[in-house]
């Protein structure tokens, strides 16, 4: 019987100084790549250094969760930012993220947009290449987590960057692979049951039924499961156990 | 004849956005190297990106100048870090210039700690030693610069790094390596030329004249000039027509 | 009989943006005072606005919490701010935070020092002055919380300003009216009961037990209920229900 | 005669700690009118007081300058803010640099909004009726600079509140009143005698020679003067000139 894989990811160390935020303890034992602040939204350094270590050892890869510089707004607000703007705090980011690797001896897997500076990046060509350049020049070997057809998409391969596609198992899907936005009914998968069923078929038949009931085959790499949402756990929990039943393992791509 | 050789290093890229402040232009065609801010006291993501360019294309090697994160402050007040503090926001400010390095294709030569930080660091061997533990897990071979006879200079020692010993151009000396406070009258030397005199000597005969007038035994690997002082530019100037007329060449420590 | 009455306080409105912290919730109900975080260590502005728009609803007096300029730290780190840095501090964050009491049509009750600002100034007179300083040209008619026989209380009365004696439900006490350190064990008081019983004590005889046993006399018009340990909840119940059985009302300073 | 008198007005108090910018001293002379930065793009604390200060000692009336909270990008860059971002932060900014104004003994007297959060409320009605919210509970008699016919304009008319038409020096108009943008060619004016010339006329014919050659009629009560533009000075220095020669008086607003 072939032996199937698949990659969870969820967004972890983004607390900052006293205030805490996140399921961290619950997510880590499940999810394989953890997407780790590098302190424009979230995760001032000691908080980096205490995810870089929880990560490894709990053998979860890491990768940069770069962000919009703001931390009142957790990087969930559009700014005007320009390209040499994104490239400069992307490469920062970058960088300030690694030092903790080196210092704990890992490997930075992957990269992987936040909040507001993702969805502009998805859509805005020019973000998009921005960030990419910043990635490049930094480390061409990155893995760049985009959803699939973004302009996110198209940069990395562009610049010749690996991609993996990811998938969302908590969000419903238009056929033009977009999400469906959070303020149309239905539009957030809260059940746990459901989202396991939809990534297990996501995985066997690499397909997902849009909010219309079609199914529409979606390539993914990666599943990603948010951390802040009040049903991450049980969700992310709902997975290991159906991807334990089917005998889907949870491999970072990195590991692959 | 023997060819003779010291560096020049000052402290530059410490503006913030369109805050500019130092004398970045007139400075960096005559030192060797610099102390390139990080973010935490000055040294935006933008500002790290263009100084770095301009370093490489003057030729001048660069160096990391990690700060209390006190922008307001401008890095100069003593913050009551621990030493996981100051461990984490070494290693964090260490990576995120770094990567504009990588991303230059240039080596960081050094590290070199700014105001407060460098001011505690001196005195206290707990903030010295979380320092180099942050240079050490980041790369051993950073060039740590220090004042001689300091608890940063003991530090680095004991954590087996590299030292560079760093001479004030424009500060009067106590006779136990310490510079004279600034509230005492002579504390600064101001006039160009007794500062170029003062570190032709120290550069011929390895001594400098202490303010009540004895001659102390200085090594000195490196001399600082302080950019944010009036008198930075014209020190500079004086220096670099005093070295050429005494033979003296101006060499990063990264470069010999 | 004669009614008694007391006032409890605690540090409310400490969330940050996205990042929630502090049982508001379940404390506002119980105090009477509520010392409200002005942006410098918690509370930015939008949680400004919603705090006091609880405290309003709930008929609890607000005052302004400052800060040094330490979201990192949460405000806890000593910071070597010249008094003319902490008046300017202390005004401009009584300033951003009385705007709100305006909107409200509140007006501001008290003022209370947060963390390390309060530590520094319960020490060094020149710290304390400059926050007296700041409270007097703002608004004099004020109450400033301090300990007793803190230099802070001193500075209010030569400020002449109006001072409301602070005592901790969850701290043992030397005798010489200073908190026990936290590193010495008995110093946190975490019995509920035990708690309820010692301020109970306060408010009819008086005095409190020392860690070394003795009754000391200690002037007390506020209980301060620490919102960030994981007994404030359970503190301030238990001492709600012992002042309703002993028939000890609970009751701001400024509604007296 | 009839005698003319007309407000000038500049953004000042615009460094944040060790970095300064802006020509206040050169400016403060000449202006009757500062807009004072209230901290979220410039405008520390320290600086707003020596600000408030020298304002006080020039008998220049002062207004508040709020902006979105961008110091890296000095409040030019859009920012994603809901309205009730908005509201909050532009109360708290007021209050914050009012408390300022009670220390000096002064009133504050006008609102202008900074950079994109000017623009943004130029086009942008809810942001505009955001701003005006904060404005009207803070203090309904403040005068609100606003550009003719921009929704700031329709919004605080709206409100109820007292509006201030502004007109611009250095700028060349589009005939529907608003500004010519910055990268078209004659955007700028940067002759200080034609500046002067055009602003005489503005006073005393009430129009405005648009860069398609037309006059439009422009009601103006104040002349803004960019402080950063390198013209700055010499604009308000050829304004004052030519109004003392003309009999135009230089006077706030709030002063008439």
């Amino acid at each position: 019987m072939l032996e199937r894989f698949i990659d969870i990811n969820s967004d972890l160390g983004e607390s900052y100084g006293a205030f805490r935020i996140g399921a961290d303890a619950e997510l880590f034992p499940i999810i394989s790549s953890a997407n780790v602040a590098c302190g424009f939204h979230g995760g001032d350094p000691k908080t980096i250094d205490r995810t870089l270590r929880e990560a490894t050892a709990q053998k979860v890869r890491v990768g940069a969760h770069p962000s919009y510089p703001d931390l009142v707004g957790f990087g969930r607000r559009n700014i005007a930012a320009t390209p040499d703007d994104v490239y400069a705090d992307v490469l920062y980011q970058l960088g300030a993220m690694d030092a903790f690797c080196r210092a704990q001896g890992i490997a930075m897997q992957h990269v992987k947009a936040h909040g507001a500076l993702s969805n502009v990046a998805a859509k805005d060509r020019a973000t998009a290449d921005a960030i990419m350049a910043a990635v490049k020049a930094f480390n061409p070997r990155l893995l760049v987590f985009a959803l699939p057809q973004s302009q996110l998409h198209f940069a990395a391969e562009a610049a010749g960057l690996p991609v993996i596609m990811e998938a969302f198992a908590d969000r419903a899907y238009n056929t033009d692979y977009t999400l469906v936005a959070r303020s149309i009914p239905g539009a957030m998968i809260t059940d746990p049951e459901l989202a396991a069923e939809r990534m297990a078929r996501l995985v066997f038949e690499g397909v997902i039924q849009t909010i219309t009931g079609e199914d529409i085959p979606l390539p993914a790499d990666s599943i990603c499961i948010h951390s802040d949402t009040p049903t991450a756990v049980s969700i992310a929990t709902a997975l290991k156990a159906r991807f334990d039943t089917d005998g889907i393992g949870i491999r970072s791509p990195g590991a692959a």
